[in-house]
């Protein structure tokens, strides 16, 4: 279980980190560009060493008053750049606190973006590569990300989401599209289980569309998202579906 | 001899990096708050591992309007943490480059205010020494921040001005006093000899003043700059002062 | 009754603007440099002028990392100019809303320094003038920036804080001692009907101050503000004292 | 004759914008969102004020990092408020150089995106239209933006670019084509003369193509720019075309 963590700004919080820790075994560390201050870093990477979670690089566009969710035509060495500085910068953090960063997952547009372009996505395989090709890459299987890094010889992470309606081929229905985001409780926690134990989720139209993911993203700035995390968490232990940080040899 | 490189931003040039980068043998390269875009840092480590000049964070405030120049009341856990985060960024560029960070020299503001005040001296000291216990501190002999890295069991590296003024007490005369910058070539590559070989410079009263240093600062970003650097770096050489990288098991 | 909106910016929010501006008769508006984006800015100038609500220009230091609270040492030209970018940013929200700015007040740091330094009470000053001379300032009574404002032929509007303890000498208690902040409303109702009423406030040391002042502050980022200002409102309805939007021909 | 002015941020310069404000009768400022800081603004619009040449702003997207460059999917409401701001901010410092704004060019990769893209077209028409009917769009002539304006009633400038070279159906030749950018002087100054007193240029496949422009754009930020400038100035008067400043009831 994933989620984004670290996404206030100075003054600015945005969801409750600690909440969310006591939850997760992975934690997507905004890191500065589209949210994120070194402070709020130093704090969530402490904290989640503390807990034995995992710390990710949640790399996103250079894009604060747009939360980093607005396409930008980067040049490509340039795309590539921004996201090797923000892993850097929190390695530092994972550093001071005992860790490491453990993988690496891109942010809102650049999620977005990086699942379909080819240009965008190189762009993130040649960072992780040039930075440490050891360093995992989680975003959504069949993606253009997913392929360009497994044959750059990356480990790829595959994520779903339990509260994201999916297309018949895999992807998710865009936010635009009503009924994309399922707020029902039970619901969301029943999707979880069955992604995590058969490896499936039921599309929008009814067919039956195979999610082969390791890892599930929860959602952490939404009223009543701790409380959902955890029925997540305590829905997989019920159907017997372990839950485990990373292993050191693993990602 | 080190140099500040590395301090355009975007679309804006400052100094002749490349120029530089043949005569010095550390460059402080900036980190992105006061000035240096991750594509220009990237750049410069490359560029720097090439000819085995080593990299320094030049860390700043978060200032890019103001250069860094503008001091800056920080909360000092903000400021430890600001540093922090600069020096990890540009560790990922010097990994991506064969490299690593080997020393810290704070600029600007920070680095004068750092020279006076016990707050945010400590707040550099403790950023240095949760990243690496190991990591020397360039900066001006006799300063607080100097005495504060010392005590902490920090290596102080001190730093010498051929082209500034001198008071009696070894501090700099301000920029705001007429005479504090020299201009003068032939001056200013005899006072670096001077400085080199005896560890003394007449201050603006004509006396004779200790400065024990082991880097010359050479400034970049003046017309005539790297022509001034070669000087010094002849001078030095024609009185038979070794100028070296600092090596592997040294600084 | 005046008080600080449109602090969020991009995705973050910060108070419950509209709930405040039902109560509050100015609005002292950020303008981007320490909160505030253009978004914002438009929603809360329309806000206000639907509401007859007077639209007056927070102006801060340009640092948005630190919410405008920590002291910088500007380059008083510098100063002088991002206060005039934020009335002008400001006021192109406010024509287009019907309105325009009807004052200018510092914030936070800025607000703190130039309360006692000449040099940037100057800045704040020069800024309001060259802008519009007939733009009144909203500070504190017997500080710099009311003297200096005064003598350069400004109006000159001095507020009040019910929720702040004074010193003998009418200055604020700094936020860092105990007690510098009342949060018992019954207390402060007590002391916004005393300022208003008779001019007035009881001191730490119990002594009784001479507080003149023509508005009151109330904050809108603590829990619990909105009912406060109302319970404020109320009771300065209670004691017969009219609180007035200001008219075309005052402040 | 119109230039991009203004153009540094901080410490950086880009361009010479005295030795162009001699030259041309139209100066787009930078704003403050790709280029531009408060300081370098207010410089440059009592500069032009006092040569009596007219300020326009040249409004951009929120990214200093790319200079304006990459194309930003902006949200349209945020697009228009970030045009919005950056009118008023520049409107500010033309009040207090006795001047005020008299036209809106958009800059960069917002310029190329609204000459083809009817959303972020719209945005900068709303944002024009809710500041002032009266103030003139300087575009390209037959671009979405250009359309779009004047069906909104808005008086469209068509500008024309004697250094660029131009398609068979009116439109640029993008930068990346070899031979779009004209470098050599005579060939400029030619065309120059040519758009203005027939209003047609003789496009990359040799045809004639009318450009019916009202204002010629010179670079400022090249080596040459300013000598360049300064001979398209001169061939138009030999050619008997006035150059002049946009008059109070012009644009």
């Amino acid at each position: 279980m994933n989620s984004d963590l670290g996404e206030g700004f100075g003054i600015w919080r945005l969801g409750d980190d600690p909440a969310l820790l006591d939850v997760v075994t992975s934690a997507n560390v905004a890191c500065g560009f589209h949210a994120g201050d070194p402070a709020t870093m130093h704090r969530v990477c402490v904290a989640a060493a503390e807990r034995g979670v995992a710390v990710g690089a949640q790399v996103g566009y250079r894009d604060l008053a747009g939360f980093g969710r607005r396409r930008i035509d980067y040049d490509l060495d340039e795309l590539r750049d921004d996201v090797l500085f923000q892993i850097g910068a929190l390695e530092g953090f994972c550093r001071v606190a005992g860790a490491r960063v453990r993988y690496v997952k891109p942010h809102g547009a650049l999620y977005n973006t990086a699942a379909v372009d080819e240009g965008q996505a190189s762009a993130v395989v040649a960072a992780v590569r040039a930075y440490d090709a050891g360093l995992p890459v989680l975003c959504q299987p069949g993606s253009v990300l997913a392929g360009l890094a497994a044959a750059a010889g990356l480990r790829v992470v595959a994520e779903g989401f339990a509260d994201r309606a999916y297309q018949p081929d895999g992807r998710l229905v865009p936010r635009s599209v009503p009924g994309a985001v399922l707020h029902d409780p039970a619901v969301v926690v029943d999707r979880a289980v069955r992604m995590a134990v058969s490896g499936t989720v039921v599309a929008l139209d009814g067919t039956e569309v195979a999610v082969p993911v390791e890892s599930l993203c929860v959602h952490g700035d939404t009223p009543g998202a701790v409380t959902l995390a955890r029925r997540v968490r305590d829905g997989l232990a019920a159907a017997g579906v372990p839950v485990s940080t990373p292993g050191a040899g693993a990602w």
